[in-house]
C-alpha cells in the first residue's frame, strides 16, 4: 500500500467564502502515483468545510443564503463568552460537513458528471489548512 | 492491497424517493473478496445522497417531511435562473450527506443492529449512479 | 496492508450527551501499529453520531440548543407510531453525521490545532457502540 499526504494552505479574502479545490486535489492524486484507492480531503479547522457539489455561482450564493436561515449569526452563543465571535461558523460547518472521501480509479478522481470539491470557509481572512491524504496502490 | 469498483445504476419512480441499497453494497463486498478494509458508497450526482439509518417506512416519511421544513422548495433560488428547477435538491442532499464509509470485517459490512444503507433521490425519474468502492485485503 | 478493528462501548448518563472520544481513538491507532493510513470512527447506532469539532463546553451547549431549533422533539412523528419515542434522535444524528474519517500520519491522528472527536448521543442511558477501524501500513 502506498500513501501520499499534503496540507494545502488557503487564505480567503472574505470571512465566508467557497473555493473550488478540485484541481488541487487532482494534482495530489497524480503526484501520489496511486491508481486504485481512496482520497480523503478534510478541513483541518473546525469553522470550515470540505464538501462536494456543483460549480455554479448561483448555487453557491443559494447555499450561503440558506445557511443564514438555518444558523442565526447574531445570537448570544455560549461559545462567544470565551471571547470568540464565531460560534455560528462551527454550526454552518456542521451543515456542510468536514470531509469528503473520493474513489481513485485508474489514477483519477472517479466522479459523476458534475461533482466538484469545495473548501467552504466560515471564519476566514487568515491562513488555514486542508488535509489531502491518498492511500492505495 | 485489493480494490473493487462498481457504479450501481438507479432510476426512481418519484422525484423524491429513498431506496434501501444495503443488499447491493453487500453483494459488491462479497464479489471483491476483501475480508478486512473499507467500503465507500457515494451518490455520483449532486442532487442525491447515500446515508445510513433505519429501514422503517414511518421514519422515511418523517425524514422527507422534515427536509421540506429545512428547505423551501418554492423559493426563487439563484441556481434556478440557469434554467434548472432543482436548487432545493442540492440543499436537501447536503442535509442527508453524499457518502457513507463502512468497515468491512471478516468479509462483511461491520454494522450495528439497525444500520442500513439508503440512496436518497431528490431529483429523480432518470438514470443516476452510486459509486461502490471496496479497498483492503 | 494492516487493519485493526475495535468496538468501543459507551453508556451516557443523560438521554442527550456529547463525549470526547479522541483519546480512545488515538489509543486504537497506537495499538494498530499503523503509521500511514486512515481511521474510520462511526456510531453503530442510528440515533447517535461521531463528529469532529471543538472541545469547548459552551459550544457543546450551543450545538444542543441549535439542534432543538432544527428538530422539533414534540412533533407526532410517524416513526413514533411503532412504539418508539426517538424519531427526533434520528433527525438530530443526521445533522451531526454518522462518521469521521481521519488521516493517520507517522502513527498519529493528523489533526489541525483544535480538532477533537466526539460521540454524540441522542437517545442514551443504555449501552451503545462506536466502530473504530484503522487501515494502512
Amino acid at each position: 500500500m502506498k500513501s501520499h499526504t499534503t496540507h494545502l494552505w488557503l487564505n480567503t479574502k472574505n470571512r465566508i467564502e467557497f473555493i473550488n479545490i478540485t484541481g488541487k486535489v487532482e494534482e495530489e492524486v497524480k503526484k501520489s502515483g496511486i491508481k486504485e484507492g481512496l482520497v480523503l480531503a478534510n478541513a483541518m479547522h473546525i469553522t470550515a468545510s470540505v464538501f462536494i457539489n456543483d460549480n455554479e455561482s448561483g448555487l453557491i450564493n443559494d447555499f450561503q443564503e440558506w445557511l443564514h436561515k438555518l444558523v442565526d449569526t447574531k445570537k448570544d452563543y455560549k461559545h462567544n463568552l470565551t471571547g470568540e465571535d464565531n460560534a455560528y461558523a462551527h454550526l454552518m460547518r456542521t451543515i456542510m460537513g468536514r470531509e469528503a472521501v473520493v474513489a481513485v480509479t485508474s489514477g483519477k478522481l472517479d466522479f459523476g458528471p458534475w461533482e466538484q470539491i469545495f473548501y467552504a470557509e466560515f471564519d476566514g481572512q487568515r491562513k488555514k489548512r486542508v488535509m489531502v491524504k491518498v492511500i492505495g496502490e
